[in-house]
């Protein structure tokens, strides 16, 4: 029997938010205000795959902490050089870094961390810096108790620190904390120090042709179809 | 004409919530129910005696940086040594230890910071760890977008990170920033790195015989009577 938990830890890209659609959709509003020729969901899936490689620089000490919406905005001119679009003004560049802050929750994410919140503490553990979550917090209606994660650690997940760090300003265990995310790595790594895990597959999150993460790869303490369900759970 | 604010950075314990009052009284519940013999108003003003000073080993160099919960406790156990007031068992020492986030707001705090969200970001920046902030921001219904402060910074006001961090995390200019705190100290160290500041006098946070930050040393950008009469002069 699992311990009660007192604070849950949710991973934001792809577990509580639609990155993928919402990038896409913003972008191709972006790019038709301002005669941009692209495939925006091209892009979007591109941009989205430099994003674990430029982290892995801040994980390996190769170099120091940035945070997010600098790493994105560093991907985003290398990506516009890469497929040869003209570089936008400095007002256009900063619009379309913007979008990771207007992403569509799915639609158990509001309710659900709302109804969490009854169980325990919610807080966003995510690689996003405190600023962008926070933007990102009032478009997609996401009441957390506070925005943790990267910045508070100075590193990206799924180094210990990251989970560390919010366990210990709470002043708990790890076993009375709880991460929630769409990905086995991320669950696995706060397992590793002792946290429970709960998995909530999100089985479009890369679009129709995912293969990754569809099912849990260890006995996650909770697996829910949606974070409503997972409330349900905990008979919130 | 001072630059429209997009992002509005709170001082908590003095400026948003009335410490002194709601922690001698937390004591007195727990000292009548644990049999403890104390004079709770002199021990929560001496309480927030060692506050500066144990924070200044941080500030210094002198020793690495501490969450205020834990320097909270180091300094009830010196204080009951002082006192010489029996050690009681560990769960009334947490019991104490946690009446810094049952603390009441100021009767206009919690209206008068949703009303500031209309106008822009809301941050706690506070030198309070981000677990001790999301539990006073519960008991004390205060909305915040974020809590950031010494936590983020791993260091506490007024020095110039705490503040500064909170700035870059938002993509903004210290222009855009206002500090809003009942401490003139606090404010100047704001200005010092270009933010606004909005002077919250709160002439009895340390009892009725105060002396100090009664009124403004400087000709800062915004004095108010309360943080709804703050949101006023903003037209919120």
């Amino acid at each position: 029997m699992p311990i009660q938990p007192a604070l849950f830890l949710f991973d934001v890209f792809g577990t509580v938010v639609d990155w993928r659609t919402s990038v896409a959709k913003r972008l191709t509003v972006i790019a038709d205000d301002c005669g941009i020729n692209m495939d925006c969901q091209n892009f979007a899936d591109r941009w989205r795959g430099l994003y674990q490689p430029i982290m892995e620089g801040v994980r390996s000490g190769e170099r120091s902490y940035e945070l997010l919406d600098n790493l994105h905005r560093e991907n985003l001119l290398r990506l516009l050089d890469e497929l040869s679009i003209p570089i936008p003004d400095q007002q256009t560049i900063e619009r379309m870094n913007n979008v990771w802050a207007e992403l569509d929750g799915w639609p158990d994410a509001s309710e659900g961390v709302k109804r969490l919140k009854s169980v325990g503490y919610c807080v966003s553990l995510s690689n996003g810096n405190i600023g962008l979550m926070s933007r990102l917090a009032r478009y997609a209606d996401l009441p957390w108790d506070a925005i943790m994660g990267a910045e508070v650690a100075k590193d990206y997940k799924p180094k210990p620190g990251v989970y560390l760090s919010a366990a210990k300003s709470f002043g708990l265990n790890p076993e009375q904390c709880v991460m929630v995310a769409a990905h086995n790595y991320d669950l696995a790594a706060a397992r590793e120090l002792g946290m429970q895990a709960a998995f909530i597959p999100r089985p479009t999150e890369y679009g129709p042709g995912q293969t990754t993460d569809l099912t849990a790869d260890q006995d996650w303490e909770y697996t829910a179809d949606s974070l409503t369900d997972l409330a349900a759970q905990f008979g919130a």
